[in-house]
């Protein structure tokens, strides 16, 4: 007997294989008994005849309750009827454990906080295997398509020394009784030192803020993906933006066709996400929004809500650049064209989903940043190893993050962020 | 004019092309002018003669300082005597930046607090460089060999609830001002329960050890994969790691010769990493300790000084499995055949460097993960999730994990841990 897996039942067709995994579901005709099976790879329906069936198994499956583990034989036949375009007749079932009658989670609705509460369980749902296989292939791509073109992984640091714009989004710590620690938001700074060594850089890890919202777009524990690169400049950083939100969305449809079912994503909305994104200026997207009834003003930021105005014109992802200077990060190079702005962009997703990568050209030139961090009353003290980067061999520099919990809501079209990481962190919540 | 990189050098034979970068040291004959030049892709030497050179590109490589950025033109020919096997024909300069003439870092020798006070310079220098290079290669190898053989990679969580096994190895946080939450010392309970929904996952981010250890082996912050399979036993637990870590091998050798010829590491010993790795029990490690002179007890767990005497004896690496149950975790699953051991195994790397994996097959069973728990002396209702993974279909599992720097020490043959990662947290230490 072949042991195999459910993703490489086509392999077998007309063979005789065995399967370890899950019982998901069952219903019996009395003559014909229906097995919903899981092994972690997919899922496949056995069918069992009570005529063509030991006593010892046909027995074993009447005893069956939801997520017991067995090991299933049986033979692969093809079945244009299944999602999966397979069956198996099934041969033969041993229980490895038999699962009380219990099982928490079931058919009926069950309300957010009952399902966070088990999410240990709540995981094997079909719809949340799908979405972090959905994660998986868009975390798969990121590597691939930045590895493809020159950037290495170089792990930002998590614990770190001053809070230097300020603590209330900041997890703090007692470092050792003879200082403070702070949970890393960004690792971009650091990379800005990395990419002096190695050209072109990237880290991948989870990111801390303490905020106190409680929005379905916040978590207070998410994986951020900041890439940065030298020589890099404004046109140069969007266009590898592009590329990889390309690339996420090719690997997925490629990939991940049966998740995407299983979600009931729009599989058209994602195939229109095609090269040349939309993109305007933030005075441009100003103006937009004020034509659709907003009050934003010259120089604010854009809202969520304004964002997700903004994504529902286009099919495609839209880069809003250039926003004023005086709503973004004192380490944004300025616009030549225009120094009241900086040289920024955003990338907002389709379908109302808003911002999914942040990212701007870096002020490469000393006495500018030195300026820039006493205009933001910041110290310039924690700042020197930073303003170092500018003294020995400075050079025009950009680079952008990107949530991969937002993206992976956008691509697997979710209502909320928390179904997307694995063991979600909000503020009322830190277990299981 | 071509722009291109070092790294594809050797596609322009003959051709003139562009580099951007910086310059890492030079020197001049009067008539001749050597520049040592970087891009982050790698290293090259250009040399321009006097007589070749017009006037302004020989006073701009007169005036040229350390690590000042430089956009560099130059037709690339082979040459065997250079270590990359190339060298540019100078043709053009222009200086980006000049660095002022204070460079911290030099050719003397520095003390070790003077280096990590500049980490963020000392990233620069070549063998820093070239360590990185080779730990990015152990991380993509470590995602390739996984993907290949079905793991996916599931994100278990930073901040975790309950300090189950105790505080003081543990940083504590204060959640939103209603609980504590203590950074993970490793995520494999929670793949325990991802793997029972996907089959196969790994994780792979920082991990954190408030230890008050101040040796070469030990960071507070560091970063661990951890990878987790069901239906895997003890067997198949040790095969998986011993491909992980032939593919690691047979990757940076393949990949990053020129980083290894940097470190001067021994190629030799990293080529006689083949299969099968040397395999004994922890009773046989402890007789041939006690026959080396070692005073270890028939129940003692391996010290570092331990591991470092029986790697000496082999060229392989080494498991060392069924280590008394006293020893070791809970959640270990004990030997059908001494009910005093358990199903683990160690890896220890040749060369002296001791433990790189540790790993395990999982205790199963209801009854007996409750009774070890209490046994422990652990609360229970902390544990009551990780509980129920025993009881809606348990099935076998085991998983293991690596710590990337003390592999990446090993691979590189470095003495200190400490340069194996991009900023180093220690007791000490919390900047830059």
């Amino acid at each position: 007997m072949i042991s195999s897996f459910i993703s490489r039942v086509s392999e077998h067709v007309g063979q005789e294989i065995e399967l370890k995994g899950w019982v998901y579901n069952f219903r019996s005709s009395g003559k014909i008994f229906f097995l919903q099976f899981r092994d972690g790879t997919g899922r496949i329906q056995a069918v069992f005849s009570k005529a063509g069936t030991s006593e010892e198994v046909w027995n074993a499956l009447q005893s069956l309750r939801i997520e017991s583990s067995v090991v299933l034989a049986g033979k692969v036949k093809e079945d244009s009827r299944s999602p999966s375009g397979f069956e198996l007749d099934g041969m033969s079932l041993r229980v490895i454990q038999l699962a009380p009658d219990d099982y928490p989670i079931g058919k009926k609705e069950h309300g957010p906080d009952f399902l966070l509460d088990n999410r240990h369980l709540w995981l094997r749902s079909e719809k949340q295997w799908a979405i972090q296989r959905v994660r998986n292939t868009i975390i798969n791509a990121t590597f691939a398509y930045l590895n493809e073109i020159g950037f290495i992984k170089i792990d930002s640091p998590i614990l770190t020394p001053n809070a230097c714009e300020g603590t209330t989004e900041l997890f703090e710590i007692d470092y050792f009784e003879w200082t403070k620690a702070y949970l890393s938001q960004s690792g971009q700074l650091y990379l800005e030192a990395a990419v002096m060594s190695l050209g072109r850089c990237f880290d991948f890890g989870p990111v801390f803020r303490a905020e106190k919202s409680k929005t379905r777009r916040h978590l207070t524990e998410f994986w951020m993906m900041d890439a940065e690169a030298a020589f890099v400049e404004h046109e140069g950083n969007l266009a590898i933006q592009e590329g990889l939100i390309l690339r996420i969305v090719k690997d997925v449809l490629t990939q991940n066709r049966k998740e995407l079912a299983i979600l009931e994503r729009n599989i058209e909305a994602l195939e229109k996400v095609q090269a040349p994104f939309v993109r305007m200026t933030h005075a441009e997207a100003v103006a937009k929004l004020r034509g659709m009834g907003s009050d934003i003003k010259d120089i604010d930021d854009l809202g969520a809500d304004d964002e997700t105005m903004l994504t529902k014109l286009y099919d495609r992802p839209i880069f809003v650049e250039k926003y004023p200077a005086v709503v973004k990060a004192f380490y944004m190079k300025r616009d030549p064209q225009d120094a009241t702005r900086v040289l920024n962009a955003d990338l907002l997703a389709p379908e109302g989903y808003g911002e999914i990568i942040g990212g701007s050209q870096r002020e490469d030139d000393y006495d500018m940043l030195l300026a820039r961090i006493k205009e933001h009353n910041l110290p310039v003290e924690p700042f020197n190893w930073y303003l170092d980067l500018r003294k020995y061999g400075s050079v025009p520099h950009s680079g952008f993050g990107y949530g991969l919990e937002r993206i992976t809501a956008w691509i697997c079209g979710l209502e909320h962020i928390r179904e997307t990481i694995p063991f979600p962190r909000l503020i009322n919540r830190i277990t299981p």
